[in-house]
């Protein structure tokens, strides 16, 4: 990814510690802070920054700060049955009605075997990834889901009419690491896009059309146009299958109803509904016998023989897993301007901005 | 698709009989060849005769004459929570068990809101729309995956591991119809090329890679080397989460364990496994709130104007419909070879083969 790469490296512990500290100054609640901040970090460490610290903590701080996010926790369950439920997050922080929402999952899940559970009046949750990998604790599958912003335009359409719409899926294993898929519906996240004009960089071609419909390897024209999804048409109906099960739904905004970005507007909350599905894989073979069936499943597509040109085939999550022990070992990079913007917010809001660790 | 479009028209009604008596004359009951013969048809209708009686009529009968696909049902539950099930398909028809996992999925789904059902010990059942949208009825949301043998190298790798892996979901709506995905995780069906390959005619760039890992536009090379997953790496992180879902946890054969494809191997079962997954919609906003929403959100997408040298937005399950009613009346074209085949094979199991449409 552009820049970031190349940016001044800080250890997780402190940004961690420093995110934390201005939610509190926001009027967060610990556990709250606490569970927001390490979820910002984990995608960092992971090499997510499109949803770590480097891209979406100070929008955090300004929608708290603008009242635009509740910085308290008014979750509500608004309908309930065995193996499903709907929440209705209050417009509280993302993270916190996401986890609380896959605790749900997980409770019902060891009752009947499975659940469903949505939630609407959400915001932003940082990366799908982080709440499926709560059923790994577990040794159940978890499925995330989140609408958004629209960004994408449908198949053979002009207007942006759907979100990048991820969708996430975490699945235990015996001694092999577990599978971590955490997937846009597009070729490449908007936030992905969004670094890249930051950096003046020209994207690839292939990922997004500009305003009037035309492939474009310009960033900020694609900004203003609208995203490609994965393998056109296919992408397109997974897209909208996750903006139904996510939005229409849990009765949350949807399609082309949402209000500015997340970086931009601070006057209206986001609104946007998440769905978390959590299965027992025990429930069908014995667990003992899941885990040595999936160790064996990866164990043979890791001694696939590799394409030319190619070092071999990865499991989903190896990169990240691989990413998360370098990270936070070698810290990780901000860029300077990022850098100069968290000291302006440490002096405004009185909350001690850490050296690097290269000092 | 090549050739099959300029085939000679047969009307759906009699092709359906002819297929249901050939079952019948290989010890198949009523019952189970009307659901077999119906699940064929309503591919041919819908456009798909990759899993119509235009491909895999013979091959079904063959593997029933050859004793590898059992024609009676000896289906039973091996393990069952609440909201669970696994199933033993005891190598019936592969139609057989996915309609009653689906039925049992539709049971429980009733009882606790959501369920999920496996299928081991399977055979190939079709489409997998077929048994997505049996959800529909009961205004339930249907979702079902299935593996098979392996055609899908893993990104980076050279040996096929990964089958097709198709998933469909099928979604209902209220005057609007019903949102009907059905799609390979491959850039193309494996059927597909099988086509072109028996018309002899090129396959586009981008399908799939020969057997050294190249890219190639001949489909015989194709079907020698691996077809290529949609969208790159996310399409094999799709693909291995459903081989994962219907193979691993159900017990099922996985990755690169079958035998030889449906119409080639004449001496093994085929052990594939499914897993489908039934939701109630109501259970989270009541169920005419979400018809409405439904209506909305689709209603807007058909009006989202049109990219340059499109005709407009469709929804996933339009061009299927469409064909549907286009094909009721016009007939379903079988290539001259297919009926030559067909005419051979009513021959031989003392059954009449219907005349054209056009006669």
């Amino acid at each position: 990814m552009p820049g970031v790469e190349d940016g001044i490296p800080y250890k997780a512990e402190d940004l961690e510690r420093f995110a934390y500290e201005l939610f509190i100054r926001c009027g967060v609640t610990e556990n709250d802070a606490k569970l927001t901040a390490n979820s910002l970090i984990v995608a960092n460490l992971r090499g997510v920054d499109t949803h770590g610290v480097t891209r979406v903590l100070v929008p955090y701080v300004r929608r708290l700060q603008a009242g635009v996010t509740s910085p308290h926790t008014n979750i509500r369950t608004v309908r309930e049955t065995m193996s499903t439920a709907l929440i209705d997050g209050g417009n509280s922080i993302g993270q916190v009605v996401a986890a609380q929402a896959m605790k749900i999952a997980i409770e019902k899940a060891r009752q009947t075997g499975c659940a469903w559970v949505g939630a609407q009046h959400s915001n932003h949750f940082g990366t799908a990834a982080y709440y499926a990998m709560m059923a790994l604790e577990h040794d159940y599958i978890g499925v995330v889901m989140t609408n958004g912003i629209a960004s994408v335009a449908p198949s053979g359409g002009l207007a942006p009419m759907l979100s990048t719409n991820p969708l996430a899926f975490a699945v235990p294993a015996g001694n092999q690491p577990p599978v971590v898929v955490d997937m846009a519906t597009t070729v490449v996240a908007r936030g992905r896009i969004m670094l890249y004009a930051k950096q003046g960089l020209p994207i690839p071609e292939g990922w997004a059309l500009d305003e009037r419909g035309r492939p474009t390897t310009d960033a900020h024209a694609a900004l203003r146009g609208t995203l490609l999804p994965m393998g056109g048409y296919k992408g397109y109906g997974l897209s909208l299958i996750v903006d139904i099960l996510a939005g229409v739904m849990t009765g949350s905004l949807f399609g082309t109803h949402f209000h500015g970005p997340l970086a931009e507007d601070f006057t209206n909350p986001m609104d946007v509904g998440h769905v978390f599905a959590v299965l027992n894989p025990g429930c069908f073979v014995p667990l003992d016998e899941f885990k040595r069936r999936m160790d064996q499943a990866l164990r043979e597509l890791r001694d696939c023989p590799p394409a030319e040109g190619s070092h071999g085939v990865l499991i989903p999550g190896d990169i990240e897993r691989t990413e998360t022990e370098r990270r936070a070992r070698a810290g990780i990079p901000l860029p300077a301007p990022l850098i100069q913007e968290f000291e302006d917010l440490a002096v405004e809001l009185g909350v001690p901005f850490p050296e690097p660790l290269s000092h």
